[in-house]
C-alpha cells in the first residue's frame, strides 16, 4: 500500500492527531476550588494588573497557533480551510514532536486579507506566538506584514522562512565544498512564490549579493510588465543590472539555482552552462525542478531536494520547531532576520569540516541535535538583537 | 493559607493547566510521511471532497472550543480576554476530566458584538463545538443567538444553559418532596443575567408556568418604563398578571426562591411571607442571596445555594461535561430545549425516591455516575428530536 492509502487509513483510526490534556488534577472539591472557583479568580485579577504574567500562570508561554485560511495547502492549492486540518494538526505534532511546543491548528474561513488579519489579532492574547502555515502569495506577505505590526507576539510564516532558514544552511555548506564566497556567487532562483521571496531576502541579508529571480516567464527585473507589488519590490534589489531573458539565459555562468516552484524547470543542459562545480537546490515537491540523477549527470557537484528519498532533504522540521522552541524560551517578540540567519548558521555549523560531503550538507531531520542547537541559537540571537523579553 | 493564595502558588508552579499532545508518531520517516507529508494529501482531499469527513479524519468529533471575551468572568465583571485566561483553561480541565472532551481556550479581544460573532463563526470550521463562556449580558443572549444561526456546530452558552439545567434538576426533585406539581407553583427569580433568563425559559419549556423575575428595581412586569430588549421579551412570558412591587411583594405566598443575583436581597421575614414548604435557591456567589442557616430558622423546607460547603450545590460541572459528550457522541448539529431537559431530568433521576432528602436533591459534583447519565440522555434527546448526525 503507497503513503496515501496508508495514510488515509491511519487517519480514519486515530481520528485526529491531538490531544488537549488536563495537567492538574480536578478530581476533590479542593482541587477544583483550586483549578478553578473560587481560587482560580487570583490569577485572574494578578493577570489584570499585569497583563505579562499570562506568561507566568498560564500555558501562553509555550502555546503557538498553527493558522491557515487553507489557501495554499501542500501543493493541492486551495481546498478551503476543513480540508487543510489534517496538515495543520500534522504540523502541531511536529512542534510537539520535536520542540515541545504546544500547538493547536486553526483554519479560518476567509480568504479576506484584512479580515484575516483581524480575526488572528483578536485570538492573539491566548497564544504565545503565530505559525501561519499554507497562505497563498502573494497575500501571504501582507497578512504578515500587517500581523507583525499589530502583534505583540512573534509572527512566522513557515512556508517562507523555514525554507529560507535550511536553504541558507545548505548553500552556506555548499560554498565550503566549492571554496566560493556568499559575495562572489551569481544564484538563479525560480519561482516567486512564499518560499522564494523569504529565501531571496534572508540570502541577502546574510551577505549575497547577485541574485535574480526567474518566474513563468523569465527573468524577472525592475519595470518589467505586469509584475504584482512583490515582485516589483523583490525587482528593486534583485537582478539588478535588469537582464531580461529565459531561466536557461539566466543560468549560464551562475554559480547556484535555488528552484521552488514546479517540475522540469531546469534540463541538464541549462546545468552543463552553469559556472564550475554547480550548486543545483530542486526543491519543488514531489518531482523537483531537474531530478537529482540528471542534474548529476549534468555536472552539478551539489545537489539538493525537497525529498526524503534523496540525500540533502530540505524538510521545514529541521527549522521551526527550534526555532519557537528558542524564541519561546526567552519570550521574544518578534522572530526577526538575525534569529533567521542564526538558526541556519546552527543548522550548517552541525557538521563539522571532516563530515562534510557532497550528499552531506544538511544535518538529517533525526538528528537529536538538530532542535537544541536551533533553539539555542535562535534564543542567543534574540538576546543579541534587543527582542528577548525574559 | 486560602484558597485565592494557594491557587496563585499552583498557579504559579504549574504555568498552565492544559497541554497540547500529539497522539501519534513522527520519530521516523516512515511516521512523518503517514502523518504529515506527503502521505496527509490524502485524508486533507478526501474531507475537500466531503466536509462531513473532518469528523472522522481530524480531532473535530471531540474538539470544544471555549470561548469568552472576559467581559464577565466569574463574579469579577470585564477583567478583558489576558486576564479571563485561567478561567477558561480550568473550564477546559473540567471539560476533560468530566467529561473526556477536549477543549480548548480562546479569549477574543472584542467587545462588539458582531465582530465577536464573525470572529467565532470564521473558526467554527475548527471544532465539534463552541462553549461560550463569561459574556456580559444582555450581549451573551444576542452573540448566542447569531451564533446558532450561522454556525453548523452547537452554540452552547454554559452561563446561561448550565445553571439552567441543574435550578431544573434540582426543582424538579424539590416539589417531589414538598408534593407540588410544577404547573401549580409560583416562582420568584431575583437577577435578570445570563442564568436567570435561561433558567425562566428552561423552566417554561419544562411546564412551569407562573414565574416572575425580579431585577435591583423590583419586579419586571410588561410595560415597564427602561426594560432592555432581553427584559423586555422576558416580560412578555412571565408575570403575566403585570404586577408591579418589590421582590418583598413579590415572595408573599409565592413556593419557589430562585436567585441568580446579589449577597443579602432576601431576608428571613420575606421567607416567612411564602406559601407553605418554601424552597429556596440562593445561588449568588460566593455570598447567597439570603444565608443557608437564615432561611431554614425563617422556614425554608429546601435551601440551595452555589457553594460547595453547604448541600445541594447548584455546581455546573455537573451538567456541561456530560451535555457536549452526549452532543458530540451523536454529532449533535444543536444544544437544544428537549436535549437541556433531558439532561435536567437525567440528574433529578440519579435520587432515588428512597434516597431523597431535604438536604439531597442535587447529585453531588464527583458522584461517578453523573457525566455518563447526563450524556446517554442528552444523546437520546439528540435523536429524538431529529438533531443528531450519526
Amino acid at each position: 500500500m503507497n503513503y496515501s492509502e496508508r495514510s488515509l487509513e491511519l487517519h480514519r483510526q486515530w481520528r485526529g492527531k491531538l490531544e488537549v490534556i488536563a495537567t492538574v488534577p480536578a478530581d476533590s472539591k479542593d482541587a477544583l476550588s483550586l483549578a478553578y472557583t473560587p481560587g482560580v479568580a487570583r490569577p485572574c485579577l494578578e493577570i489584570q494588573k499585569d497583563p505579562s504574567l499570562s506568561y507566568e500562570l498560564t500555558r501562553r508561554h509555550n502555546l503557538c497557533a498553527v493558522i491557515t485560511d487553507g489557501s495554499a495547502v501542500l501543493g493541492l492549492g486551495d481546498i478551503g480551510p476543513e480540508a487543510g486540518m489534517p496538515v495543520m494538526e500534522g504540523k502541531c505534532v511536529l512542534f510537539k514532536t520535536f520542540g515541545d511546543v504546544d500547538a493547536f491548528p486553526l483554519c479560518i474561513k476567509t480568504k479576506d486579507v484584512d479580515e484575516f488579519v483581524r480575526t488572528v489579532y483578536l485570538l492573539s492574547g491566548s497564544f504565545g506566538g503565530i505559525n501561519l502555515e499554507d497562505i497563498s502569495a502573494p497575500r501571504c506577505f501582507e497578512i504578515e506584514r500587517k500581523l507583525k505590526e499589530l502583534c505583540d507576539i512573534p509572527i512566522f510564516h513557515d512556508d517562507q522562512h523555514g525554507t529560507a532558514v535550511i536553504t541558507l544552511a545548505g548553500l552556506t555548506n555548499a560554498l565550503k565544498l566549492v571554496n566560493k564566497r556568499p559575495e562572489d556567487v551569481r544564484i538563479v532562483t525560480s519561482g516567486a512564490g512564499a518560499a522564494a521571496v523569504s529565501i531571496v531576502k534572508l540570502l541577502l541579508s546574510a551577505g549575497f549579493r547577485h541574485i535574480t529571480m526567474c518566474d513563468r516567464r523569465g527573468a524577472i527585473y525592475a519595470g518589467r510588465e505586469g509584475l504584482n507589488w512583490i515582485k516589483a519590490e523583490m525587482a528593486e534589489v534583485t537582478n539588478l543590472e535588469r537582464r531580461a531573458g529565459s531561466i536557461g539565459d539566466m543560468l549560464a555562468g551562475a554559480d547556484i539555482f535555488i528552484g521552488v516552484s514546479a517540475p522540469n524547470t531546469v534540463t541538464g543542459d541549462m546545468v552543463r552552462s552553469m559556472n564550475r562545480d554547480p550548486i543545483v537546490f530542486a526543491c519543488a515537491n514531489p518531482d523537483p525542478e531537474i531530478s537529482p540523477m540528471e542534474a548529476r549527470a549534468a555536472g552539478a557537484r551539489i545537489v539538493a531536494t525537497g525529498r526524503s528519498d534523496y540525500p540533502n532533504q530540505i524538510n521545514n522540521v529541521l527549522a521551526f520547531p527550534g526555532i519557537f522552541r528558542g524564541t519561546f524560551d526567552v519570550r521574544a517578540s518578534d522572530i526577526n532576520e538575525p534569529m533567521k540567519v542564526a538558526a541556519a548558521k546552527a543548522l550548517a555549523g552541525l557538521i563539522s569540516d571532516e563530515e562534510l560531503r557532497e550528499d552531506y550538507i544538511i544535518p538529517a531531520p533525526f538528528d537529536p541535535r538538530v532542535g537544541p542547537a536551533v533553539a539555542q541559537a535562535v534564543a542567543q540571537a534574540a538576546r543579541d538583537s534587543g527582542v528577548a523579553r525574559i
